[in-house]
């Protein structure tokens, strides 16, 4: 990346935007990294646990947005429009029909309730991670950006974060889409429950069926699957950092390809953007989903890889 | 800002993209804020006290970018075709001859050394504020970003943010284009000196002349300008921010029509923008200036006023 010290400014004064660059270049194993065409996927299935009264929205939510985004009306829609993204919007398991026009892995009716057991059987977990890679491999795009849907899907990735880091219930949890401090606590106690229910899962790949969504397991298999063909992905918030955290967990090898895009309002996000060890592109207190964040941050790559392709060097512009 | 409440999404969930659509609504005095026009003015002029061996490059460089942003190679130029932004240079004192293309709003070649005496007359200052207004006033667009170019213009800017913080000079300085430690010692021992010479000094304008460069008081116009209008500014790092200082000391109604675009690498911005109150929409590690900051949240704030214009309601979506 010597070109950068080359460009009309002085050394390293483009900050975060040079790392990106990068980042971009090793991911793409190419010292001019392409960030022309880009995709949105957003991972959409629900979720047992909201039996035990975990968010505040119902269940039947997850489809009715599901449809929202076909229709165009939903914020991942408008924020693709403006970042020129293609939207794909993949049902792995929605507890509802099919939607026209989503891509359909659906691998059941949403997940088991996994305070009582297991959210996803072996094979089912299996077969998301297998969707999820050939969804990434079938990609004709540079980068991809990674969002979800799914009703219940803070509580799973707060369980994810606590079985994959050791942290508490209480550390690990937030208000979703909007739950009160009783809530919260509520919520916090059914994690709890499903911990000491899968207390002897141990292994990356059962922690993440014993509490993931179909939408995040078959999203662990996205971003395995960009690694291996070498496409950087641009994750967005608390759930899909989960989920980065059960790849990584999979396959530590897969870390340098992903973008955090931003640290969102759910409480331990932050928490958990540091224990992944990544300083995310984004601070602002978004707690949407939908893969909003990542369509947030992808102006910003295109920036900087534009700087990086357009300015002038010291010796074009006569400067110095 | 009802609508916020009324689209599908949790409320609040878009965080700081509604406060800031809140924020354009204000300024602009409308319930459905513009994006659409927007302009860069980037500010530029020389500084006396450069002679002083404050910065890492020399001062003949500013007219030689000022060249560079003519001719489309500097960092701006990109950024601002990124984001979609006419670039507006303004010659406000460069110690060179006038480059074409550039608005001409010359007030000398470059300002005295402040060390010595007062950075500008009064009625340079004075003049510096009417062609900054008018500059404002002038202007076809519904949002403006500001940026500036000018070597040592860390240094007037650390000596603003001392006079009108009261903080001492050794936490009000950074290392500007690329100083080492020594240098920021250096730096801050001129900025000492300079505050000593004009301890007498109190009143908002007369800092602003004490300290200022011709690029920051034309600056500081335009802020006063555009908040008289009613349009909202995109204020770029810690130079813009210094002068939003003085802006905000000459009068303090036109904080409301200032958006924080980044807090910089540059060390003392943090604070800076803590003394102003503010939460910058951008945390890049960037210090470059030239309304670099300013051009990346032109994107977030597009997608903000896009959301609110063009997502579905509860009702319209089917959704809750």
């Amino acid at each position: 990346m010597a070109r950068w010290n080359s460009l009309t400014k002085p050394p390293g004064s483009l900050g975060r935007l040079e790392e990106l660059v990068l980042q971009l270049a090793l991911a793409q194993g190419t010292e001019r990294p392409q960030v022309a065409r880009r995709s949105m996927v957003v991972f959409c299935g629900d979720h047992g646990v909201t039996e035990e009264g975990v968010s505040a929205f119902p269940k039947a939510v997850t489809g009715q947005m599901v449809a929202n985004f076909l229709a165009g009306g939903a914020a991942i829609n408008v924020l693709c429009k403006q970042a020129r993204m293609e939207t794909l919007i993949v049902d792995c398991g929605v507890d509802g029909e099919l939607v026209a026009g989503t891509v359909d892995r659906r691998l059941g009716r949403g997940t088991a309730n996994f305070v009582n057991g297991p959210a996803m059987s072996a094979e089912q977990v299996e077969r998301a991670l297998e969707n999820g890679a050939g969804l990434a491999r079938g990609l004709a795009c540079d980068v991809a950006g990674v969002g979800e849907m799914g009703i219940g899907n803070t509580t799973a990735a707060s369980a994810l974060f606590c079985a994959y880091c050791g942290i508490g219930p209480e550390e690990a949890v937030g208000a979703g889409t909007g739950l009160d401090e009783a809530g919260i606590r509520r919520k916090a106690e059914v994690v709890g429950r499903g911990l000491a229910r899968h207390a002897g899962v141990s292994d990356a790949v059962g922690i993440l069926g014993a509490f993931g969504g179909f939408e995040m397991a078959t999203m662990t298999g996205f971003l395995l699957g960009a690694a291996e063909r070498g496409m950087p992905v641009v994750v967005d918030g608390f759930i899909a950092s989960a989920v980065a955290l059960a790849a990584g967990a999979i396959d530590a090898r897969v870390m340098p390809y992903l973008v955090f895009s931003h640290v969102s309002a759910e409480r331990p996000h932050r928490r958990l953007l540091e224990k992944l060890g990544v300083w995310p592109v984004l601070d602002l207190d978004l707690r949407l989903g939908e893969g909003s964040g990542a369509a947030l941050a992808m102006p910003v790559l295109e920036a900087a890889v534009a700087l990086y392709e357009g300015m002038a060097t010291f010796g074009e512009a006569g400067v110095g």
